[in-house]
């Protein structure tokens, strides 16, 4: 289990720090928080002042803006402008280029060489400033999309619909159904683009899907003169999934070959990688069930598989997300990240197949491998060593394994390496710091600062942000809850109480940044006179994979158990009104609402249930059979967890939110859920956001929570 | 104007009988009403006693039971068994033809003939009872539909698919799109069917209609595995539209004549009638802007135009929703239905195409032509000449344009008629009587009772249910009101009124049948507390064409106009909250309801809108641009009734609820005012009833008016 004593001790001391009070203001000089000014969409919406623009050229620390290129001194943080727009529109009106706009659109992957390139329009522009001459590399068709780039070749593989296309020429003619260059198996096992560049930028890996077999689920599109289908291939568990196969272009000889993988019928591909000298290509392969993998090579010439280098199972499942990586300095050996030990970590293996050794251990997690500090040999890494709720940055010697210490210790980080990994802009928050921006030298443990960003809501009425932990159901977990409270507790009075839930694996929604993460909304409610209360239960991301894989084959039940226990904490809160408990939550917390809503009527009163999964079945495979298994295998897990089962027991007040064009979790879930009421005769409510997909975003956000508002203001 | 001296004296006269007392049980030893009870659909629905199976064979009146069919002597009432089903079903059992399962099924067109025929699964089974004997007459597929058997031939067509079949043979052979023998033009124009036998029932006509330029609606089904797509051929307003033709289909030798109609683009061809020899067929002709139509007769075994035998046109529009019928006794004589002077009226025509007499006329209206006495050369017919709230029997004679009153002046009368036209079935109800049913002799003015239903709510708590009229907002048009009130009100106390509201053409929610044509949840609301109210506000039917056609080019303005004058009587009345005034209507009545909360945010404090139009430019061609023209000839009057332009006016709480399955008013209405609304920022509320058409029908509709129940309850 978890709860090992280390842990507890430093977590116990953190938690003793995180005690927020906003109340140095004079609460009734301040002004009210809107959800215009809350919600990012919002009309008046308020947020931390950042750096945009702020990135490496090699090790130079550049700031774009509209009208300059600056540098900025990393010694000192002093800026100097290092080139303008005028200066670099006269290159170009001159070369007969249309003009840069604003340099935010510059890239500078070319360390100590005067030129940059911008895409603009269809054109992908370099601009030599020293020379002064610029040129277009690419023209693509005005409907490109998924663009990729190489700085090295300066090769350009975009896709246009479902085909592909490298520099000028279209490389696949598939008919419907058959998508090259785009992601598959729905973005699952971090799987984000479809088109791989190899180190060289030689060569192009490419995901083919075969999508044929797959059902249409329809979407409506309401706003067209005619209400209009959009159909979307969505496997849904147990159902016949897409093929995917690799492929590899040679722009030099325009031709592709395919990895002979054999089937591909129930199979996944993920986390593609390359050698550094583009012979090979690495795979992980994952079976339909999800409970192995295994790393593969391949030939990138023939195609052929040279090697499976690594194999892992799990009796529950296993889930690759990250692609192997290289060492800069030792182009045979590479750091795989798995979770095999309980925890994810790093483990230095060689092209042989062989683990040399576990690079990190321990009861944290390591959250992203950076980059390399290459003259160090180090790995640069966030982790939640520090603390489940961080995100710390820490460079790891691969030859000793020590760790070394790159931050204050405190909140969530991102780090931007710089090209030698000597440098970092490290981009945090924390509890009382809504944003700082620093420059670390990693060698010489300095850093500067360029921004500390003000309290954004210094002006406003705050309410008081806490967090802490409580003991799971199983009486030994701890969870982190976050208790937000208006800024004045009336002693006398009792305060009804908002649970918001997410609840589901690959997402935490307390954490050690700014406010621990609360959420506009959150803030909204505890001014206008609620509690809102958050709690991570088991299942949720950042405390490793046996805290997260205790659900297999029953999500959502375990989840509420612990959800209760939250209730439970609650109720010994002498201000707290145990008749007056609503619960929200969106996607994974929309199953959650609408279950704890039905599983424990007598504790909940009132929920809003957006975007909600109510029948595993209907949600897609990748996603779906990894933890609930298929409704073939997994029956009574299925049935368990299939709320339109439970329909006849809703006695409190339920509204229901889903958008039109969910392809997450398509509009089928919340409306079968709907029909089985019905046919109950139980009585949810219902709201639709038309032509949003899965959760309402920009300017509608601001309705969206004003309807939720009114939802718990009408009923709790 | 139609406020003529004679008609109000009458209504006046009428209205002070109409004031109803439910009140002579002690209410307090009474049962309450629940949904279920008041609802069709409901576990306990309570309905009053009927005669089912009562029909005619020849000038005998038969009554149909599971079990037997009986006579009953027209003289005395008295009742015979004719024929046991034993008796059927042993001859059908020595010819092994399946067993007849009820005598409900049983047809008997033929009198004097001892033999009658049934449909049963895929069979039309002849029984000849004298003769002991049975035979198959047909045998359609399985999935046959719109089965139209002519007894006289014994010809039968019927559809599959989307092509015809005529016995056993197939007709036609379309793609999808193509659609023969079913109903065209959106069954407007009084067309309800695709097929029109001829006198002798040896031709067939029928419709065949080229929709493939018709754009798709899409509509969802979420209850199968995954959500699967409907899709429905729907010509919106201002949008090319279906083309149609009429074939004449001959058995005798298997031919099929089109008839010359010319470019059929923009055109409706409807009320298809024969001539009594075959030899001609008639068609009323009416063009897209439906403001001219034409009689005109086809040769029916070459298809060509004979004669344009009449032609009407009106400024707004013209509607003929009736084919003309020959006079049984004079082959070239036939009748003609027409609103010409204001009223729906009955003009007798020769086949040469001329009019030789009006035969009805006044301020009131003919409602059906329902059959001949052709010994005495009269027309039996309904009318609305009591009271525009009743349905009248007349006897017209045609040589003197005599009318005789065959029925008791009151209520609303479904008549049945015999053989020969002496006798009908006089099926019929007023304010205080739940279900009479006589039998009348019309030659000797006599009639025997049948049935005269007891109250089936006599042992509940029943409102008070009362009939008036007030001016509309012209000032000079007379209005009827109903107003249902608690049966007991309490005089210091002030009640919550629901507006019940439909108001659009070819409807009158008040008429002079049982309780004045009360709704179930009426009188629900109104034992619950509530005064429900309704009114029929000018352009409801049965009250002529210009108190009809004054809301043409933009429906719901004077409607709602007329509404709020509602609105000022119960303003009056002491016991009436005007602080607290609903209103729920479906359909047109959804769009009035939104319009009223929309226009008059000071008078309406909560509404809810079923399956509404929200947008003229939205709704199908044949009803909608009759009042409303094109989007395209009409920009204002269209913009002015699109209730989305008003979405920025919505005070009070509006709930919306739409069918999934809505293929009359598609649910892109409500969803896009939905839309709109969120645009806005304000903020309806929604439900959808999965699977279910234009109106929720069935188990659910408990569901639906319990829904609608507690939003009133929430809010109001």
């Amino acid at each position: 289990m978890l709860t090992k004593k280390n842990m507890r001790h430093k977590l116990y001391l953190l938690l003793s720090l995180f005690f927020l009070s906003n109340t140095l203001f004079a609460q009734d000089t301040l002004k009210d928080l809107t959800l215009e000014h809350l919600m990012p969409g919002g009309n008046s919406y308020i947020f931390p002042e950042n750096r945009y623009g702020l990135s490496w050229w090699g090790d130079q620390c550049v700031q774009k803006e509209m009208d300059n290129l600056k540098l900025i001194n990393t010694k000192n943080g002093k800026e100097k402008v290092l080139l303008t727009r005028t200066e670099v529109n006269q290159i170009l009106s001159q070369q007969g280029v249309s003009e840069l706009t604003t340099f935010y659109q510059a890239q500078l992957p070319w360390a100590n060489q005067n030129r940059f390139y911008f895409e603009q329009g269809d054109e992908y522009v370099l601009v030599d400033w020293e020379a002064k001459t610029a040129s277009i590399l690419h023209k693509t068709a005005p409907e490109a999309e998924n663009n990729d780039f190489n700085p090295i070749s300066k090769n350009l593989a975009y896709t246009v619909g479902n085909n592909l296309w490298v520099n000028d020429r279209q490389i696949t003619d598939n008919p419907e159904g058959i998508v090259a260059g785009q992601t598959v198996h729905r973005s699952e096992f971090g799987i984000r683009k479809g088109t791989f560049w190899s180190s060289k930028g030689d060569l192009l890996a490419f995901y083919l899907k075969d999508e044929t077999m797959v059902s249409q689920y329809p979407l409506v599109d309401i706003t067209s003169r005619v209400a209009s289908l959009e159909n979307v291939r969505y496997p849904m568990a147990g159902m016949e999934s897409h093929k995917v196969k690799v492929g590899i272009y040679n722009p030099a000889n325009q031709k592709t070959v395919y990895l002979n993988t054999g089937d591909p019928t129930n199979r996944f591909f993920t986390n593609i990688s390359w050698s550094p000298d583009d012979k090979s290509i690495y795979l992980i392969e994952v079976n339909r069930d999800q409970n192995q993998s295994k790393l593969c090579r391949y030939n990138s010439a023939s195609g052929e598989l040279e090697m499976v280098l690594y194999e892992e199972s799990h009796p529950y499942y296993v889930e690759p997300q990250t692609p192997i990586v290289f060492l800069p300095w030792n182009s045979n050996q590479f750091v795989l990240q798995s979770q095999r030990d309980g925890f994810n970590h790093l483990y230095l293996m060689n092209a042989q197949g062989e683990i040399i050794k576990q690079l990190t251990s321990g009861h944290w997690l390591v959250q992203e491998l950076v980059g390399f500090n290459p003259s160090r040999k180090e790995i640069i890494l966030t982790a939640t060593k520090q603390s489940p709720l961080q995100s710390n940055i820490l460079a790891l010697s691969v030859n000793s394994g020590k760790l070394r210490e790159i931050d204050n210790l405190e909140g969530v980080h991102s780090p931007l390496l710089s090209g030698s990994g000597t440098y970092l802009i490290d981009s945090y928050s924390s509890p009382n710091l809504p944003r700082v921006v620093d420059i670390v030298n990693i060698d010489k443990e300095t850093r500067i600062n360029l921004l500390k960003a003000e309290d954004p809501y210094k002006e406003y009425k705050q309410p008081h942000i806490q967090v802490g932990t409580i003991k799971a159901a199983d009486g030994q977990t701890d969870l982190y809850y976050r208790l937000v409270t208006p800024s004045k507790l009336d002693k006398d009075k009792k305060y009804p109480v908002i649970v918001y839930v997410y609840g589901g694996p690959h997402a935490q929604m307390i954490n050690g940044g700014w406010n621990y993460g609360v959420r506009g909304w959150d803030i909204y409610m505890a001014n206008k006179g609620y509690i809102v209360f958050t709690l991570d239960n088991r299942g949720s991301a950042n405390r490793g994979l046996e805290f997260e894989n205790c659900t297999f084959r029953e999500l959502g039940i375990k989840e509420g158990e612990d959800q209760v226990e939250g209730i439970k904490f609650l109720s010994t809160l002498d201000y707290v009104d145990t008749d007056r408990i609503g619960v929200h939550g969106w996607s994974f917390g929309g199953h959650m609402t609408t279950a704890l809503m039905l599983r424990y009527p007598q504790i909940f009163k009132v929920g809003v249930s957006g975007g909600a999964v109510m029948n595993w079945a209907l949600y897609e495979i990748m996603y779906g059979e990894r933890y609930m298994d298929t409704p073939q295998t997994n029956p009574e897990g299925y049935k368990k967890t299939d709320l339109t089962n439970y329909a006849n027991l809703l006695e409190g007040r339920l509204l229901l939110i889903h958008d039109d064009h969910d392809t997450t979790c398509v509009p089928q879930h919340t409306l079968s859920f709907l029909k089985a009421c019905i046919n109950a005769r139980t009585y949810p409510d219902l709201f639709i956001y038309p032509n949003h997909a899965h959760n309402v975003q920009g300017r509608d956000r601001v309705h969206l929570y004003e309807k939720i508002t009114r939802y718990f203001e009408d009923f709790l």
